[in-house]
């Protein structure tokens, strides 16, 4: 059965995986796109944004885990666009008319609407549901290849909360965002149920790996 | 003159230096002894305590920093003793007769006593100052020699927001508290201080340090 993985999940030294004010054109609010500056400058980056630069190292060489073997993407409706997209019916989400995911993706929203089908393979499905049975549709969808959790924070630790998920990268920058949304609220214990390893990289970056210990 | 430097200050990785319920027996609340397995398994707290074993790799020389070059240290009322010390007047601290500092230690109380000398050169100072007065007063007694901030966590937060900590080693370990005293908070941007490294260690640990970029 496919595993659930999460990549390339950035967060805040004090922990914040998105700040404060999230809204169209900030969707990572007051944090802007500093998260991510450890990945725009590796290869894994520039290839999927049709160059041939950035770094070939250990940050390149985690971040290119993120599509191996995926079939299937789950994300939360923040992750799908700002807020307030549930009252445009017309939304297709923040990433144009051909989505970076070439898969399947479910978008968890309390509003559900049709299926809309992309170029390049995407279709976004929507979506009320818990995270079992959300990761069951998109287990089925995927077929037999392994099933993405997009995030955003919040949806990450609702699946880690009900133990759903099988290998996390966590990627940790030495910024204090100070507010916003913390990944690791309400997860005492954790490492209980996974193996963890750390490993620093010359661009300042902490890579955290999670492999579930028994499932 | 003498720098303000924090070393060996450990915290999980949901940012708590201590957890929830301090008392006698308990100095770190729920959290018990994990926080400082790394330090207990090191070379350098092996000859602390009378021993010649111990690792002698990274984390070993991590923290083997934390006593080179120091005249005083500065404490907060928690570390001294547990909650309600001040109600004994004969309360000489946790550590026995011949505590393991060996300098004039500064313990920051709104309830000061008169100065309590102990074996082996430690002497008890205890003020209810401003973290610039105690530092000030610890600089004095410190000989030229720098000054360690010894916790607990919101002692270093106080001190880090007022822009006073030269140099800061903390190690991060791979466990999630879920509750306690966090160290990062109301510290956003203080990246914008600092010189940051991150060092992953393979027992699991990070250790991250912090070096004032202007002073």
């Amino acid at each position: 059965m496919g595993r659930l993985r999460v990549h390339n999940f950035t967060i805040s030294l004090d922990g914040f995986g998105t700040g404060e004010g999230q809204a169209p054109g900030a969707p990572f609010g007051h944090a802007g796109e500093r998260l991510h500056d450890w990945m725009f400058a590796t290869r894994y980056w520039h290839e999927m944004v049709g160059g041939d630069e950035g770094s070939v190292g250990a940050d390149h060489a985690f971040a290119a885990m993120h599509g191996r073997g995926i079939g299937a993407e789950i994300m939360g409706a923040g992750k799908f666009g700002p807020p307030g997209w549930q009252d445009d019916p017309g939304y297709k989400g923040a990433w144009g008319s051909n989505p970076p995911f070439h898969t399947p993706v479910f978008v968890l929203t309390h509003r559900p609407r049709p299926s809309i089908e992309m170029e390049g393979g995407t279709t976004f499905h929507f979506l009320d549901a818990s995270p079992a049975q959300t990761l069951e549709r998109a287990r089925e969808a995927a077929g037999g290849l392994d099933v993405r959790l997009g995030g955003g924070v919040s949806v990450i630790r609702d699946f880690l909360a009900e133990g759903l998920v099988d290998l996390m990268h966590v990627v940790q920058i030495p910024i204090l965002l100070g507010r916003g949304v913390r990944l690791w609220d309400g997860l005492e214990s954790l490492e209980e149920a996974y193996a963890i390893e750390a490993v620093s990289t010359p661009s300042g970056v902490t890579h955290l790996t999670f492999t579930a210990r028994t499932r």
